[in-house]
C-alpha cells in the first residue's frame, strides 16, 4: 500500500527532513500547542509528539504515563512532589489545572534544556487540539508522527490497546486527516493494532537498542519495546515484516549497514533524538531520511551549510 | 519628568527584566517580525532593535549601515560577497528583494548562533510593522528599546540627525506609542536631538568601554560613543547629566559600584548582551534592571530556578 504521508518523512539526494520533537522541546514547553505553532512557524511541518488517555478517554499529548513533576506545576504554581499521578488517572478537566509552561531546573531533567522558554498558562493540549491546528489551510503541509504511548501496567491487555488506538483513529477521522499521520510507537503489539483497525495508515516503529541508556526523565520503552540485543543490523527486517513503513531508531544505533538495509527494503529511516552538533552531522553523513530534533533550527542549520534542503 | 515606560524597564525586590535583543537573535533572524512575535508570545514584551533610514527615508529595522552579508540573501538565494551595499543607497522596496531568513554558517557572525532557525521570504521590516504589531490588544504589555542607529559617515551632519529623529517620531506618534517606547542610541549627539524633538520620551544611553572588543560581524559603536576610558564607575553620573532615563552599559563594564549609583541616581540599568549562563548570573546576581539577551528563554530559566519574576 502507498500512503503519501509516508514520502513527507522520506530524504533524498539533498534532502533530508527535519522533525520537530515534541514540538520543538528545545525551544519551548515540551508537547504544547505553542511549541508545534513555533516548529510550523520555521519551516518544520513535521510534528512528532505523543498521546496519552485520560480516565475520560480523551487522548492528551503528554510523554510520560504520569503528570511529569519536573514540567508540572500546581495552581499555587508549585512543581509536583511525591508520587507522580496516573494520567489515566485523572480526567481531562483535571488535567487542565496544572500549568505545563516551565521546567524545573534543579531537577536532573530541566538541566537538559536550558534554553527552553518560561511561561505561565500553558495547558496539555487534547490531542484534537493540535489536529484543529493543522488543519487551518496555512498548516496544509503539516505532517503528524503520532506516537501512541503504551501504559506498561496495561500493555498486555487487548482491551486497552483496542481502546487506546480506537479513539485516537475516531479523533484522527474525525478530522479527516489519516493521510497526514504515521502511527508510531515502541509496542509493537499496539501496532499491530493500528494495522487491523486502520490498514489505510502507515505504521512506524520505534526501536532502541537495550544497552543503551534511556533518557533522564523519561517513562522507559524496555517494557514495552522487543529486545533486539545481538541483532542491531537486522531490526529493519522485523520491522519490514511487521508491516512497518517507517523505522524509528534511536540515533546511536544506526549504522550505515542498517539504514542501507532499511532504505533497500523501502523503509524511511526517522532517526530520534539528535541533539549535538556531532551527532546531527554524523546522521547527516549516513544520510538518514529524517532527524527528529529538540532543536529544529540546528538541524536546519546544519543542512543550510551544506547546501541542503528540509 | 516621570515616563511610565522606564517602570517597564525597572527591576525590584524580586524582579529583573528581559529584554529581546533584536526579537531573539539566538533562536530566529535576528529583528524579523517572527522574532519579535516570538519574544512576546514567550512572555518578553520588552524588545530592543535598530532602526536606519533608507533612501526614501522609510525607518527600517536592521542592525548594520551595510546590508550585512551574513544575513542578507539575494534574489537567488544567496548570501551578499563583495561590497556591503548601505542601507541609505536603497529604497524600501529594493530592500525588500532581500532574504533575511537564515545566517551564513560559514561566516564568524553566523558561527555565533547556531540555533538560529533558517527560514526563507523573510524580510526587513519597517518601523512601522513593529509598531502596527504591538499596537495588537494582545500585546498591550509591549514596551520598545528602539535603538537609533547614527550612520558613521554622517553622525556631524545636524540636518541628517534631525531628520532621522524626526522621521522615528514621527512614525511612533502616528500610532500613538511614545508612551511605550524608549529612545535608546550610542550616540548621544542624537539623543540630545531626540530630547530636544520629544521632551516627553526618555532617553536610553549605550555604553561601551572601547577595551571590550566589538562584536563579531556587528558595525562599531566606537565612532559615535564618547570615549569613557579610565571613567567606569563615573559613566552614571555623565549619563544622568545628559538627562538619561536609562543606562544601558556593555554587560563586562558594570561593576556592583557603578551599578549602586547609577540606581541610586534614579536611573534604570539595562545591561546587553548577555548569553552565557556564567554571565546571565553575575547580571543577577548584580541586581541590574533589565538583561538584554539573544536567549530570552534562557534568562528566564535562571530567574525562575531562583524564584525570580521578570
Amino acid at each position: 500500500m502507498i500512503f503519501p504521508q509516508v514520502d513527507a518523512f522520506r530524504g533524498g539526494e539533498n534532502l533530508i527532513r527535519v522533525v520537530g520533537h515534541r514540538g520543538a522541546r528545545g525551544v519551548l514547553p515540551e508537547n504544547s500547542l505553542i511549541g508545534f505553532d513555533f516548529s510550523l512557524s520555521i519551516g518544520v511541518p513535521l510534528l512528532e509528539f505523543d498521546v496519552v488517555l485520560t480516565a475520560d478517554d480523551v487522548p492528551v499529548i503528554t510523554h510520560n504515563h504520569r503528570l511529569h513533576a519536573p514540567s508540572f506545576r500546581d495552581a499555587e504554581g508549585l512543581f509536583l512532589t511525591g508520587e507522580e499521578p496516573k494520567v489515566s488517572s485523572l480526567t481531562f478537566e483535571q488535567i487542565q489545572e496544572f500549568d505545563i509552561g516551565r521546567l524545573d531546573g534543579h531537577s536532573a531533567y530541566g538541566r537538559r534544556f536550558p534554553d527552553q522558554a518560561q511561561m505561565d498558562g500553558v495547558r496539555v493540549p487534547r490531542l484534537m487540539d493540535l489536529l484543529n491546528l493543522i488543519s487551518d489551510p496555512k498548516n496544509g503541509d503539516a505532517c503528524l508522527m503520532l506516537e501512541l504511548k503504551s501504559d506498561p501496567d496495561l500493555a498486555h491487555d487487548t482491551r486497552y490497546r483496542e481502546k487506546l488506538v480506537g479513539r485516537v483513529l475516531q479523533e484522527v477521522r474525525a478530522r479527516d486527516l489519516s493521510s497526514r499521520a504515521v502511527l508510531h510507537s515502541f509496542d509493537w503489539n499496539l501496532l499491530e493494532a493500528c494495522q487491523r483497525q486502520a490498514p489505510d495508515m502507515p505504521s512506524s516503529y520505534l526501536t532502541q537498542l537495550p544497552e543503551n541508556a534511556d533518557d533522564v526523565g523519561e517513562d522507559s520503552s524496555k517494557a514495552v519495546c522487543p529486545d533486539f540485543r545481538g541483532r542491531r543490523d537486522d531490526i529493519p527486517h522485523l520491522v519490514k515484516q511487521a508491516g512497518g513503513s517507517l523505522w524509528c531508531p534511536y540515533y546511536a544505533d544506526v549504522t550505515a549497514k542498517n539504514v542501507e538495509l532499511a532504505k533497500d527494503l523501502g523503509l524511511c529511516v526517522a532517526v530520534w533524538t539528535v541533539n549535538e552538533p556531532e551527532d546531527i552531522a554524523k546522521m547527516i553523513a549516513l544520510r538518514v531520511d529524517a532527524i527528529v530534533s529538540d532543536y529544529p533550527g540546528r538541524v536546519q542549520r546544519h543542512l543550510s551549510d551544506l547546501g541542503m534542503v528540509w
